[in-house]
């Protein structure tokens, strides 16, 4: 049967890797599993009974396009709470995940051909979505000087219709702080491009608070899930921040490309957002985890890496032990039984030399980890 | 903010009809809701029982793109059962309900500008997806002699890319018998398009089974959906049936675009497949509520029905009673107190000389409702 040119699409390489990760299990090999890209917890407790208790009461229908109310005035709320920044709850839309964010700000914002930029590395599903929609990802390589973020002059001259940004960063865990962030706001605004800013792992971050694009202006689209911090990736379940003239567009299209988000995760997400001892538990993990990476990876011989100031990644520049990331991640698992992403899922062009290391699982997981790292790389 | 041409997406007047009931019950009336699009009842009791249990043993993260692989299996059992269709289950497609299938199919068949024909009366937003992905759907102006289904002589000269099916349809309940789906299929391949079959519906039909494209070729997009039959709309999961050979490039979208279907409703879908008898029971009510439409609304003066082989609604000519179906519909919520949908929303050309009437409710409203046009009708 026919297919169209939008559908060829880079399938993912980290699929290899779980997929050979999954060959060694069957083997009887215990994997270490540093390739994923979502939390090993699952949604908070007062979830499950929140679920549990609305199915006996109601059917569960469509909700309304932009989701449910208590659920975008709840959010409103938040955005006062961890940013003292005060929101029209009517601008919150409810997707099915950040994905359905991605597929209604891109369609909301861009025409055939229009270009849009976004940084390398970066997560791979922006540019296969742009190129589903025959929009033109621009892909704009950062620089470690620049905590592998874009920079204004990346795209001043490029004549973008839009620029897409992460902080916290996937795969890097960089973040860009307010004067970063409003520079690019700026220099965006200036070229009459569309800003849209990724914030999922928004609450994970060690530091300094992220900076969401709306403490500097209204005009952005600010897209964000329930999956990260909240531990709801498998419930498809997030939210998108638009500026007031753009909620009945993107209404409009929300209902005919998804009628709504799930009902039954609208209501799981509503309790999560009061379950914050069990989330701020998780947290805890993810630092002592990180504090271990830290320490752990640089003593391994993994010594160039990005500074991780959210998420849960640490992204590493291995060019100084191989040019073939992908071949090196499968000697990795081979050897060490540890799973690493290669970073050509995150940048087609330099991510030969790079690796991504998730530390999302259990502690016990991590030090078992980077206990196998050390002994793989001495071997070497 | 710029926004694009392809946002520009017409609204649903049924939402106008929705928020005008809205605010008669506001005020104290009871509407009965002819207007919806959806079963009243709601997952079975099996559904959330399985997903009581999911919730207490595993954290639901993300599943393949693909969707749970027992889903997969049980579906193609179904195929088996339903239509003695012997299925790969390597070949369906977990989706994010019907809305995901049709996002998924448009972009694996489809570039820019292609043209897609669609039957007119039919569901909106098949319209509207197309146009918000630059594809350009061509409408294709249904005969009620034809049961309000397209027939090959409609598009022989058109140069279609593609053609887009629906048995049971929205908004008419009329069906495609083989003979009438062959013919279709036929045409369409010796012009080069790609044949999708929205098999929605199916499950849902009173006189006759409905036929599955895949009774009749592989080379066909099927699309389906536990929102009508299995009654759950609100909890997004749905599926759909590829040729073999383009598996994987289906897959490689819906790893981006959607990541997966959400995990709890691919849990209670699994179990829904087994709650036979409950399903059963909500039949019994759309047949109840079949017969008594099918009587009352004649008597009432809606003589001019298109014959509803299956779904739960009745599409009505009233070029005898009206020549402005919005007008009308807003007279019979204001008079009656009955929520109806004009045809506008399904038929942009002829639709303001038809109303859609859906008796998804219960029987006790379906008696009240049709009690309370008979006595507008006869006041008007």
């Amino acid at each position: 049967m026919r297919s169209s040119r939008r559908s060829a699409v880079d399938p993912f390489i980290v699929m290899d890797v779980m997929e050979a990760a999954r060959r060694l299990e069957v083997t009887g090999r215990r994997v270490i599993h540093m390739e994923v890209g979502q939390p090993g917890t699952g949604a908070p407790q007062a979830s499950a009974k929140a679920l549990a208790r609305a199915m006996e009461t109601a059917p569960l229908g469509y909700t309304v396009a932009l989701g449910l109310p208590a659920l975008r005035a709840r959010i409103a709320r938040m955005y006062r709470d961890w940013y003292d920044v005060d929101l029209d709850p009517e601008r919150v839309v409810i997707t099915p995940g950040s994905s359905g964010g991605f597929l209604l700000a891109f369609t909301a914002l861009f025409d055939t051909g229009d270009r849009v930029g976004i940084g390398a590395p970066g997560y791979p599903s922006y540019r296969q979505i742009l190129r589903a929609l025959d929009l033109a990802p621009v892909d704009l390589p950062t620089a470690p000087e620049n905590r592998y973020q874009p920079v204004p002059a990346d795209f001043a001259h490029l004549d973008l219709a839009g620029l897409m940004v992460a902080s916290p960063a996937n795969p890097t865990g960089t973040m860009l702080d307010e004067t970063a962030m409003r520079a690019l706001i700026a220099a965006s605004q200036a070229q009459g491009a569309a800003f849209i800013s990724d914030e999922i792992y928004h609450g994970i971050e060690y530091e300094a608070k992220a900076v969401t694009a709306l403490q500097i202006t209204n005009d952005v689209y600010v897209i964000n899930s329930f999956s990260k911090y909240f531990s709801m990736t498998g419930w498809r379940v997030g939210w998108m921040v638009v500026p007031e003239d753009h909620v009945r567009v993107v209404e409009r299209i929300a209902q005919n490309m998804f009628i709504c988000a799930p009902h039954a995760s609208q209501i799981a997400a509503l309790a999560a957002m009061e379950a914050e001892d069990e989330l701020q538990g998780n947290l805890d993990v993810y630092r002592a985890n990180r504090a271990l990476m830290l320490q752990g990876l640089p003593e391994a011989g993994f010594t160039r890496i990005a500074p991780p100031d959210g998420a849960f990644y640490v992204y590493a520049d291995v060019s100084d032990l191989t040019q073939d990331s992908r071949a090196f991640a499968a000697e990795i698992l081979q050897e060490a039984g540890v799973a690493v992403t290669p970073g050509l899922d995150f940048d087609p062009l330099r991510g030969h030399r790079t690796l991504r290391f998730s530390y999302a699982r259990s502690t016990a997981d991590i030090v078992e980890g980077l206990s196998r790292l050390k002994e793989f790389m001495r071997r070497a």
